[in-house]
């Protein structure tokens, strides 16, 4: 961890992001856009960007300055959506992802970020950065748009794994509430387990054990720990955090963008219906966008995966340039706050827990 | 199941429901509104309601033409929103929701419409009606707002049990695609089994074995198996019926609500924004209703429980008369369809797997 020092004090930058040119869906040329866009408005990004490095050269020379902040390490091989995970593993070495990666291993950068196969990404995440001490499963955060003053609610786990016992569900509850703490600067993260009732009798027996475990951690792992919720408050103002297993997870978030979406072209059918319902569209222009910009996925852009010897953002595969751009700014974010070794002292801190966790905080005067 | 079968031919009206007056939160008078605008509405409905007498006699003697159509059954007790399933199988027996069901254990309705404790009247459901023969686990499934040309996908468990084995998910798809076929008018339903990705290798392994069950039963059971769904799939148009487990499909349902509901508010605020966008929204009022009618949850209001010796359909505990008289309507089709009997025949003819499933489609003229 040593290698990342000089990187984690807040505020002394620049700052480098190990960036996946291929993968997403729309090829390296979105990638490129996105990445200069957040270059130009922010002077303390670095990239390595990773990628066959003749198409990125053509690429980067053509935006303005970018060629400056961005250094390119050569990957002819990409990981493609349909590839599986084991065999990426096995022979996935000459691969942008991989290389992404290894930028972080070896302490060039502490955040990657990526488009490519989420399954693939997480696979080679665990062997190539490694779990953190004291996490069994590593679990994939989104930010979620709620009724609560910070506009987002933190999910996880969205699919890192099809299983959680109670204590990956503890661990889940502590690496969400210090991404909540760092990502959406609240001070004491109100954490919720993802239930189908709100007593404390219903449920599994591990959600039954993992609410007695979550409890106990609270008050030393600085969250508020309000319980069971259920899926009406995953974009409610109940909790900051939802905690769930990556199934459950999964259906959920994948559920709630759909009904976004299917809200968002009914919506459109019905301001095409007749000539006075289009202009009447004409004059709410400014409030739709107001709204889609309150919902647009592209603005929080990013799965972060936790619990790793780094940090990992999977933007949508299908990002555009406004996408990757707002991915970007996640990833620096998190490597500005020196974020990978905040969450990596909680978990520790937790572990151990004959170790005052306030001790932690104390230590570089900030909380994880 | 004999003293039901003058009920059962298709058109031959009039048909009784059973009729739970309390346990909604908005109390008597609103389910006596409701089931008045059903009755004037439709000629072929009887009523059965049940609850304190004196209050209902009341009640129905001030909606004119109310009273030739309905019989009171007077029940001094009320089953609350909190009062727990075990408490009410104990001491229930003097409860509206008792009485309700067991209109329908006798013989006298074959559809019963309760507004009260989802959890009390799964319970008391499966102790008055008992399950059908071949059926291990009930399961309460809804429609969905979706894209397909029918407007509502069927997804079923939606929270009757947390668990489900492979044996319970192939019985959801029979019972599912039943209800698709009888509710929606779907000849040949496409059924989806809910999991975390389309790959046939993805999943829990209990998905997995599922798969092959619900495969083997389509061809017989007149359905078409469309695989693997994702979260995203439940308000598509991939599938007509979405199978899953009561822990997922629960948390499912709640997220969709709960994200449609928080963007309806976002779209309430977008247009109180400013005095044009309030102007805006009134010349756009048209298409709003428009949108608002076609995802409005009291139009689809009710839950039916499927894999019981009759049919229970659940209304929201917070249905106004709308949303207790769109419960009413579809409790009818249900009744006039003769569904408890075709259900039944259904879940028999593929747990008997050597009788040919077509055989009791050709028996009365119809398909289950």
């Amino acid at each position: 961890m040593t290698s990342s020092q000089d990187q984690k004090k807040a505020g002394a930058g620049p700052f480098v992001l190990s960036i996946d040119a291929m993968g997403g869906d729309r090829g390296p040329a979105t990638v490129v856009a996105g990445i200069a866009d957040s270059a130009a408005l922010n002077p303390d990004i670095r990239f390595i960007l990773h990628g066959p490095a003749a198409e990125l050269e053509r690429l980067v020379a053509k935006r303005k300055g970018l060629s400056e902040v961005c250094e390119i390490r050569d990957a002819a091989d990409v990981v493609s959506m349909d590839d599986k995970p084991s065999q990426v593993m096995r022979n996935g070495k000459k691969t942008s992802m991989w290389s992404t990666l290894d930028s972080v291993r070896n302490g060039e950068a502490t955040v990657a970020v990526s488009c490519g196969n989420t399954g693939a990404l997480m696979a080679l995440s665990m062997i190539r950065l490694r779990k953190l001490p004291g996490v069994n499963r590593p679990a994939i955060a989104i930010l979620w748009p709620s009724r609560n003053p910070q506009g987002f609610n933190v999910m996880l786990d969205v699919g890192a794994d099809i299983r959680a016992d109670a204590r990956d569900l503890l661990q889940f509850a502590l690496m969400g509430a210090s991404y909540a703490r760092n990502g959406l600067a609240l001070d004491r993260p109100r954490v919720g387990l993802l239930n189908v009732g709100t007593e404390e009798h219903k449920g599994r027996s591990e959600l039954k054990e993992a609410h007695e475990l979550i409890s106990q951690a609270a008050d030393g792992a600085q969250f508020e720990f309000v319980g069971f919720v259920e899926g009406g408050d995953i974009p409610g103002k109940k909790a900051d955090v939802i905690v769930t297993d990556g199934f459950t997870g999964n259906v959920a978030l994948k559920t709630g963008e759909g009904t976004a979406s299917l809200i968002g072209d009914l919506l459109k059918e019905a301001f095409a219906y007749s000539p006075l319902s289009r202009l009447a569209s004409l004059l709410a222009l400014t409030s739709l966008r107001r709204l889609q910009k309150r919902i647009d996925p592209r603005r929080v852009n990013g799965g972060v995966f936790l619990g790793l010897n780094g940090t990992v953002v999977k933007s949508h595969g299908s990002a555009d340039a406004t996408g990757v751009s707002a991915a970007v700014k996640l990833a620096f974010k998190l490597a500005q706050i020196g974020f990978t070794d905040k969450l990596a002292a909680r978990v520790a801190s937790t572990a151990a827990l004959d170790h005052d966790a306030d001790g932690f905080g104390a230590k570089d005067g900030t909380t994880q």
